[in-house]
């Protein structure tokens, strides 16, 4: 992981690259809450998502436990309680508060919480001024892992405030933008071959990346091909329509299980309208289904059912870095401020980055000679290796420089309310 | 019930008796919530308590759907989707948001709910002060028991906001005021004889009532004695330092079963110190347990264990009522400010009214001749007769003007997050 | 109880009338267990039931740690591990295998649980032929005690055994009997009314009863009449095709809860046939409803619901036991055979024994100066009395010498897979 | 799959091999089940296990259902209502009766079911021996697929009546033998080393195996090194003595929380003694802990927190079959009777075969190319897909000839009451 490089960012004297990127994105955070009223910060509707300033003060905790505790000489707690409340899931850094009750507690404020942020944020900043040489490296790297932590909050913030509001009767919307209308048709889908062999995927080298994508490793492909784009709504309407939901034969059994036991006949955020038609929750409120769009909020289970239906099955995690691998990091990410997955541009090879997390058909397991990082950090992403799939490529709600080809995201094969897509592909 | 009498209240040219209640109590909901922050309004933490917005908006609710809808000319809904998310439990006015859900909502906000509270007040008074002749007894009738109705959700304001803190590790206090101290120690308990007979109990007259204390009607008691105050938070001590807990033969079989599977081990609120001691938590924050002050929080359960263990019994509600009745209504109600219960102050038959909620051994079932209110208001108490118990006299969150002897309170056995508290009894 | 009469039965040189009842009962528990196959012996359809093998080996446990380990110099335990197993709910007697869990157990089988019956009953006969003259009342009275009760588990056995047959789709039939027809309709419903005043209800004397029936004592009554026979089959048809499970305010508010949540649409064991029409299940099989058949298997709020529907209530316990007791014990109770309810007879007040145990509307609780058995004994009644309601009269799964005016049964508002059934009243 | 070959097993006039297999099997189902008395055919102690006599019957719908329906000219079914009992999991099949509720239906009675079995077994040997020319080989196919398919139940038969038999405190045996004692210590752990390199696994070729070993295709492993033998239950005390279950860090995130909320502290069947030992119960019933013998009933997360414990990893499924497959098909089968892992017994790469099934750090998936069966039986294995950990090598309740190197058996990562075992591996 970044243990392989001493100094992931040149250091400038006074202004570096790092703090630069600190100030930046906590201040991203705090702008993505701007459309929320105080309410707004309190709720948590599942027990999958968090409230708002569950996460502003969670991302804080982060840099208090990991960076200014061991290594801020004098540092003072802003509050003993909060490592209790904000501990999301480390085990190894003592008891938490329980997940599922998150949303039971009114204490501490917003207001108390921004003022947590603000003499957290402080300190990293004088800590940063004035890094004592003998952890120097260790400081730096931890301080970019929390920055990397900080934004990967920051789309689960925007997923967690769609699904919060989507079960409001009220239907409130998140912001009251006009998703930009496509002059042009979706461009047909087409099929981009690429030819097997032993390929290599993983990180490697001195950037950042995260402990899971690391080491970088031989693996032998298959010559496949991929879509040359997302499945959109229409494609996916077809599906719905041709009884996808009610046709076992498509379902792998614990999918077809969940669709029975929660009555699903339709992606997530998806609802009938009295006129018979279909409408769609997103950041923008309640609207018309649109059809050209990528649908999104599907489980692991709905894209493996479609994939079947299609005839065709889903990527390998490695076929699909393999393929992007060579690709720009082009798309519509959280930079555009939108929020929203687009329908595809162009022809050709397009939409692997931003817009959707792509779900792979690969488990989410060890690379061969996979080693966590030392302590409590190695619970980050280890202890997750097992009942999850893969996810690949970003989404509208992940920050373009979080963004990697080798990036793996991973959630549970029921899970919809993150903005998951989905891209065919098959054996050539 | 209240059908029974033309005019609750004389009503004077200009502000009214009944206006002025009306306002005064309107106002009060307001006041109560003075101390809280905006995020202490929308959390739920348990099935049973609501958002204290929910209950700000569902009293409104109240006027609006059965005062101003059905009498006031020209009135215009606030929001048509209200009805929906704040109507409680009349299922025949039409399908209402799940109980357990009110702590997921963040809209409408606050400040809307304050608009919606203006809004609806303005249209009563309006409507109080342009009186339509032909429906004038009914519409004064209904303002009136929207008031008590209003006076009851104070209580359960200041209910649910001490259970909404007392799960909060922060422990969060309502408002910081000192519990007056006693100059004098707790008068002795001691036991003041009844002789039975026939009596009368229940509503009658022309005064306001709910339906269930009507009709008013005989029944026959025996020779009974009753203590002369409250136990003590050091005497269920006692109880508790016998293994009260441990001792299964002092519980009735679903007493047991909920000891066993909640691991109670004392009354809701209390809490092992580090040292051995007791702590407790109220509206005043966490402190040391008050040892002569009134045990509180009590379920059915833990009364009827305790009576048993001390060898006598709850009284009956007819016992109680016929004990009463008498006495003049004095008592710590709302009214003075403090929301605790306090040591019984004084000798002879005391804290009948007032401090705590009553258990009695009474299941709660209509009276011999009980007729519901006629339409969707006979829902108001009827359909809760199975399955709870019954409670009497009123506690330091019921407003003292709300109280009656007749009056009947009823949880359920296992509920305790209440201002219960128990008094003993026994035949004579 | 049966602490006041030292010989409840006169004893005889050699057979005694005690010995006798004793060899009858315990003959009878295994008479009605010859229509099944030793798999019918281990099945468990629901947490309310229990497997007819565990009935078999409780009510001998009852006999051998109530009569024998205490009473029988000498006496050999059959086997250690029984009492773990077949404990029903003593806690002081020990700990117990959990309920919901009985029916997981193959072992012990029929064979040695019919061993264990032998043993246990020879140990009783023989303690009975040598009764030790300081405990002879005692004993006695333990020996009555534990008749009794196994007479309550045949009617157990009978219930536990047509649920356990009504969730197989083989439907299979206890007993092949064809239910005698009428040669004449039901007679018409009619009123009988009963003046109001002082009566006293419960048991006193010398003779058997239970604690909870228990003392005799005055209650105030008000004229009422009762319906002078139970509802039918057809009339409550009529409240269904009324759209009685549907109209929310003809129910109580938990009753209403439960009809959604377990979606009844009509009484246990009723069936839609594919003709539109009406089945029925019970010890016979499957059948067409039969319509002048008292409406069996009703839950509590079934009952009131239908009450309700009908402008009329349930009756009171005290009234339905001081218009019962003058009546002659006649009746269709487990002595015909028959395990059904038949049609009412005749003109006048019947059915008030056997056929059906009668809801009434009040709730379980001691009576005033009610004092439970000492010891482990105790446990028998008193400590259900919360949350359950008061059933009257017997019915045809009952023994007609096991029932008595006095005679309280109990049970959830929500169970119905007992013989239970309706009968009006109204105020006079 | 077997569709690739014509005649999996060459025929001869009058009794073929095939026929050989069938009544071999058939038999052998029945002969496991002869120590159970009639009532251990019933239960049902967990919603994985399934009670033998559904056990016996679902083995005989499948011939009935795959194979005589579809090609047996006038064969009559022996009971319409068997398919909705007795089929498992293929919804293209039919409705069947819930798989939780297997355990409450007390008929069919066994006697029932052994006719059942007659008949079905009769009409199979009939169309055996007169195959329809036009059908032979697809009917050849099904039967084999049916013979393949009993032998699975009769290992899941004994692990099932294990469970059942494990929660009953009687402790039954399921048989009397005693395990044989080993001459020698167990030999030492070894590291066998295997250099990488692209490698072939799955099934190719005429012989039987099942959809999911196939098609036969090249996989790139890196030099690895397996322990030469399964971990034994010392060993896996050792990890317990040092807090192995108390200790997170070890642990996968899902692991930790199924060892929170189930309490486990030691493998299924393991149970602390009153003098601080271990004991263990198994088919013999319930005797001290056996600590050479190979530690067995872990789930995935079990064997994985042992092997981090230990700084190894598990083999993944690819390592184990290139390691296996040059090995003869030796072990300790179902075929040895004792249905008890036992210690290893030699120096080397041993108990690959039987003994324990082998948990991989594979998750079940389909091969590249993986083609289900038509139909169907497209069910067996596909729709698994998902959620599932890969287990190699049979068990000791395996039937030798049921074995392959390519077999791959799967369940989900917290099961543990199969025969599962742990063999460690590491990089090279």
């Amino acid at each position: 992981m970044f243990s392989g490089h001493p100094k992931p960012v040149p250091l400038m004297p006074g202004h570096s690259p790092l703090m630069d990127r600190f100030l930046v994105v906590r201040t991203r955070t705090e702008a993505l809450c701007a459309p929320l009223e105080i309410e707004d910060y309190v709720v948590q509707a599942s027990m999958e998502v968090s409230p708002p300033k569950w996460h502003l003060a969670h991302t804080t905790w982060f840099f208090e436990a990991f960076v200014l505790q061991p290594f801020a000489t004098g540092y003072k707690v802003f509050d003993a309680d909060f490592a209790h409340l904000f501990n999301s899931y480390y085990e190894t850094a003592g008891a938490f508060f329980p997940r599922p009750r998150r949303g039971l507690l009114s204490r501490p404020t917003v207001a108390q919480i921004r003022r947590y942020r603000q003499h957290v944020g402080d300190a990293v900043v004088e800590l940063l001024e004035h890094l004592p040489a003998e952890a120097e490296t260790e400081i730096l790297n931890r301080i970019l892992l929390g920055i990397e932590h900080e934004i990967q909050h920051q789309e689960l913030l925007l997923m967690d405030i769609l699904f919060n509001f989507s079960i409001n009767p009220l239907k409130p919307a998140y912001h009251a933008i006009h998703a930009p209308s496509s002059a042009a048709p979706v461009p047909e889908m087409r099929w981009r071959e690429f030819p097997g062999g032993i390929v290599e995927i993983g990180h490697a080298g001195s950037g950042f990346s995260y402990d899971n994508e690391r080491p970088r490793h031989e693996t032998l492909l298959r010559d496949f091909r991929l879509g040359t784009r997302l499945v959109t709504n229409a494609e996916y309407l077809a599906f719905i329509e041709d009884d996808g939901y009610r046709r076992v034969d498509l379902w792998l059994s614990d999918g077809w299980n969940t669709v029975q036991s929660r009555g699903w006949q339709a992606p997530q955020y998806w609802s009938r309208c009295e006129d018979g038609g279909w409408g769609q929750f997103d950041l923008t409120g309640q609207h018309a289904l649109r059809l050209d769009a990528p649908v999104a909020h599907l489980s692991y289970y709905e894209a493996d059912a479609y994939a079947r239906w299609a005839g065709k099955r889903l990527p390998g995690e490695a076929e699909w870095e393999h393929a992007a691998a060579p690709q720009p990091m082009d798309g519509n990410f959280l930079d555009s401020g939108l929020h929203l997955p687009l329908p595809a541009q162009r022809e050709g090879l397009s939409q692997l980055y931003g817009d959707l997390w792509e779900w792979t058909q690969s488990a989410y397991l060890p690379y061969p000679g996979f080693r966590p990082l030392p302590g409590t950090l190695g619970e980050y992403n280890g202890k997750f290796m097992c009942d999850q799939m893969v996810l690949r490529g970003g989404c509208c709600a992940t920050a373009r420089d979080h963004m990697r080809a080798s990036y793996r995201n991973f959630f549970r094969p029921s899970d919809r309310w993150m903005f998951s897509g989905l891209r065919l592909a098959e054996d050539a």
